[in-house]
């Protein structure tokens, strides 16, 4: 989308749902999410966007998996005993990963099937022991766009409220500490704003300007979701443009292979 | 800092303040800024975090360079060649830098004199056409977390108010399009947050969680000032739990080189 259909806010109001119950495999997300609303007195307004962290989304959909029941390759044998990571755990990532590519102490950066560049294929191991009999891994969603996707739907089809869903998850980068909340599925909302053939106050052209508009909500709303637990997995943004379904996603984030000099 | 001591926020209010003028060399910032936020009847609060774009700090220090002045070395003449950039512009890049980390169409990728590791070594490039004798190109702060801490220090004089100070800048990231904000310079409130030692809802331990909150707060802010001009280049963001100067910073922020996979 032009940044011209899309103008910069000037005011932009965070707010953390609280009372989300815990979720398991099978929960309906929207309407969980719409009874709590519903219990704060808050309404959906067009242009809101709903923040959800990754982790619901991927246990409402059953990607939590017993470690017990997965079986480590030769490979994933090989790639533990480098990273001291728990062999199922590797198998698992390995399972979630088109390539690896890079290891390192503890980590294993690959590139995700769904193409995302991440440590650990983004499978959650905060609570993995290795050698643990009764630990679980929770893997990405299946499809986050279509998650996304289908979450906005499910949230017209209950209040009436085309919103914007953008589903978030904590990574690390390379060069920096720390993690930050990026854009994993994307629906209803820019992911990408494209700056080109805007000027500046001087009137000269500018270039090479795409924001990456998706992660910047990625990443505000992960400053109120706190990452030690589920205890607020939900942030509504309010402030931001209507109605701005342009078709990007989180899949539009990635850099294409082609032109990326970091892999 | 640890988590403990810096509870995420349950709603967050970000503003950005209209009516700074344009900032030249030698502008008294913080002055600016106290007026401005008096003539929008905004009072500073503890907790309270002031983001500034990158470009009117360093505008106020006087790091707007004339590309006339400058005269290209045999290897900026050579990289110009390779990027299609203009080679006093490389000229410049190259002595912001220590090193280059890669070489793309159009981009170089450097280690800044500071630590980051980012394109074209920050160097505001999108005014200058090749070759053009009025361009001018702007870099980074000499020193962007003194200068963050001086803004928080000047602010405090002015107002009795001791305030973060965030003053960011948009990247763009390997393996991801579209630049994000990024905390530049930091002073009065964490960098990054620590979760170690934090237990997750089922009492257990998280490990390798370290939130780089800066960041996350450069990239919420960027959402506000848009990327175009210098219409919006100051967001107040009210809600964070007051007062915790924990001495990081925005090089605190920096992977160091021998744990970073990706140099």
């Amino acid at each position: 989308l032009a940044a011209s259909d899309f103008p910069a806010p000037s005011r932009l109001e965070l707010i953390a749902l609280p009372g989300l119950p815990h979720i398991v495999a099978g929960d309906d997300l929207a309407s969980l999410l719409v009874d709590c609303l519903r219990r704060q007195g808050l309404m959906l307004d067009r242009g809101n966007v709903v923040v959800l962290a990754q982790k619901i989304v991927s246990k409402a959909e059953g990607r939590l998996i017993a470690l017990a029941d997965v079986v480590p390759s030769a490979r994933a044998l090989d790639l533990a005993r480098r990273t001291g990571k728990d062999p199922r755990l590797v198998e698992l990532i390995l399972s979630e990963a088109k390539a690896v590519v890079r290891v390192g102490p503890e980590v294993i950066i690959v590139e995700h099937r769904l193409g995302f560049v991440l440590a650990n294929a983004g499978v959650d191991q905060s609570n993995v022991n290795v050698g643990d009999q009764n630990a679980t891994a929770l893997l990405l969603p299946i499809n986050p766009d279509a998650s996304a996707r289908s979450l906005r739907d499910e949230l017209a089809r209950l209040t009436g409220i085309r919103v914007g869903v953008v589903i978030n998850d904590s990574w690390g980068r390379a060069w920096r500490r720390g993690t930050i909340g990026h854009a994993l599925g994307v629906a209803g909302v820019p992911a990408l704003l494209n700056l080109r053939g805007r000027t500046d106050l001087l009137g000269r052209q500018l270039r090479n300007t795409e924001v990456g508009l998706a992660d910047e909500l990625a990443a505000a709303a992960s400053l109120l979701m706190g990452q030690a637990d589920e205890g607020r997995p939900v942030v509504l943004v309010r402030g931001l443009p209507a109605g701005s379904d342009d078709g990007t996603n989180g899949a539009s984030l990635l850099r294409p292979a082609a032109e990326d000099l970091f892999r």
